[in-house]
């Protein structure tokens, strides 16, 4: 790992804090990996990401306001909204990825100790 | 943006899962961002991270246990406790780089759009 200057140490923690502000929490991410593998409706995405509507309805929200995500209403009876990702999202291709592979790695790493 | 089947995005979904339990929230990364400058003393990351010693203390207590940071006790008058990256965090690097990166090209973004 680098070692960081305190000056590239302080734009590192802004760049991180700011990254933090738009998909920290607990389900940003988790639903953008979803949405990876094609758009869902609401109910879908409740189910496959395992988040009550209530919580679902402000990360979406706030996903859409970020211009990660779009939103669709479809005139069906009844209306039915469809989400997908933006081409934007992929921007935070590198960011998952990395998480995915870690997440991996130190399962494996618990596993092999136990 | 490679587009994932229903498999690969349930084991993406966990991965990235896993990685927010050790490393998500507000604090973690922030933290382990600062301690790539160097260690510090407990006062010293309170003040440059920003953050109430009440809720460090129960970060730095997590990122220990994960074996993220160390914790050493320095024999000196006050008693010291010294912070520090262990060895393991390195296998960090990629998604701290990841989120510096997002994070600074993403506030470009905004910048620009104003």
């Amino acid at each position: 790992m680098i070692t960081h200057t305190q000056e590239t140490c302080s734009k590192a923690k802004l760049a991180i804090h700011d990254t933090l502000d738009i998909v920290g929490g607990k389900w940003k991410l988790i639903l953008i990996a979803v949405l990876r593998s094609g758009k869902r409706g609401f109910n879908e995405l409740s189910r496959e990401a395992g988040i009550s509507p209530r919580i679902l309805s402000k990360e979406l929200q706030e996903l859409e306001i970020n211009g990660l995500i779009s939103r669709k209403v479809c005139n069906t009876k009844p209306v039915t909204v469809i989400y997908e990702l933006t081409p934007y999202s992929d921007t935070l291709a590198d960011v998952l990825t990395a998480m995915e592979n870690w997440g991996y790695q130190h399962r494996q790493k618990i596993l092999a100790n136990k």
